[in-house]
């Protein structure tokens, strides 16, 4: 009986709208939309107003650091302008993301350099599609950079830009370190894994 | 050394109010909210404008249908407005993501009726807190209602509340009926629970 009636998903098509947009976000899916899209239905004007507002003013706003590419909404970026960072030491992070941990971290006082990437032949990732070439300029003469911090992950990609980073850095006469490896605060030997263990024995420190 | 640094989080203050925006979200933390933020800003700007676009007319355009109350960018509803839909036979929902799961399953006909919650007095929700006197106004004469579908979910609350409907409808003479209960489709006996068989014990039908 009820075959031949049009049938919609039972929504109005600006919530049906709503929701398409939300799932396109990574990690949520349609179910998990529409029950953002009927919270956001519930709540005061004004919050659904700041959510939208915050949206696009991210979007017009916040550009890349024209000194360390770091996100910033001016040309240059807060850490940049900071006249009490020491400007001779440069840690470099694959992502702003890294950026942030690091600054939670609450542990490095000097700048910082994000390459947006990491080398990956096999992705088709070469020096030339992250900022490789611009961290070069930026620690060669007329500059003075005392140490390169190397932040990249303790992945593959990360390893391989490291080592790459380091190589390049050889000639310009600039001392390059690599974040340590080891045991992470709380970490537990019997649930540790075999890489991690070596890499806290090779890298022991005396007492 | 890097003690006396103003410090923030490494983000530019639209990101941070972008990131503080999403995480009101149910089930957003901060991570989440940040790793939400970051795909956004990577994505094209037509996709984030599309995104807050979607969110300002969500809130501007939908409201309640005048006379189901479901979710409406009309005065009335695109179901209510339906001429082939039965107009004799309601169908009672807690909620507007109920109607679109019964629209869904692509059985029902006629046309709805959505309380916007359910009868609970510990929570203090009474008849007037939900659309419980707009169904009697709306079933009772010179309106001829065949039959009221009440599909309140089966829980304490949903229960309560289609026994109260069932007894106000009673005096009008209205037909109230409730959803079957009993095994769902690919339900195993071995994992059902007992409240479930009982229900499908009690309600076994001839074959």
């Amino acid at each position: 009986m009820a075959e031949n009636l049009k049938r919609g998903d039972g929504l109005p098509p600006a919530m049906t709208r709503l929701v398409k947009e939300l799932s396109r976000l990574p990690g949520i899916g349609e179910k998990t939309a529409s029950r953002l899209a009927f919270n956001l239905l519930n709540r005061p004007r004004d919050q659904v107003i700041a959510l939208a507002e915050s949206l696009l003013e991210m979007k017009e706003r916040v550009g890349l650091c024209s000194e360390c590419f770091a996100l910033s909404d001016n040309p240059k970026c807060q850490i940049c302008e900071d006249p009490a960072r020491e400007r001779d030491l440069i840690c470099v992070v694959e992502g702003p993301a890294d950026l942030m941990a690091l600054e939670r971290a609450r542990s490095f006082g000097g700048l910082y350099h994000v390459l947006h990437g990491a080398l990956s032949p096999l992705d088709g990732i070469g020096p030339d599609d992250i900022k490789m070439t611009e961290l070069l300029t930026r620690v060669s003469p007329p500059a003075t950079v005392r140490e390169v911090i190397i932040a990249t992950n303790a992945t593959v990609e990360g390893e391989a830009t490291a080592l790459y980073i380091a190589r390049a850095l050889k000639p310009l006469g600039v001392k390059a370190t690599r974040l340590a490896r080891g045991l992470p605060a709380g970490g537990d030997l019997e649930y540790s894994d075999s890489a991690t263990l070596a890499s806290a024995l090779t890298g022991r420190r005396e007492l």
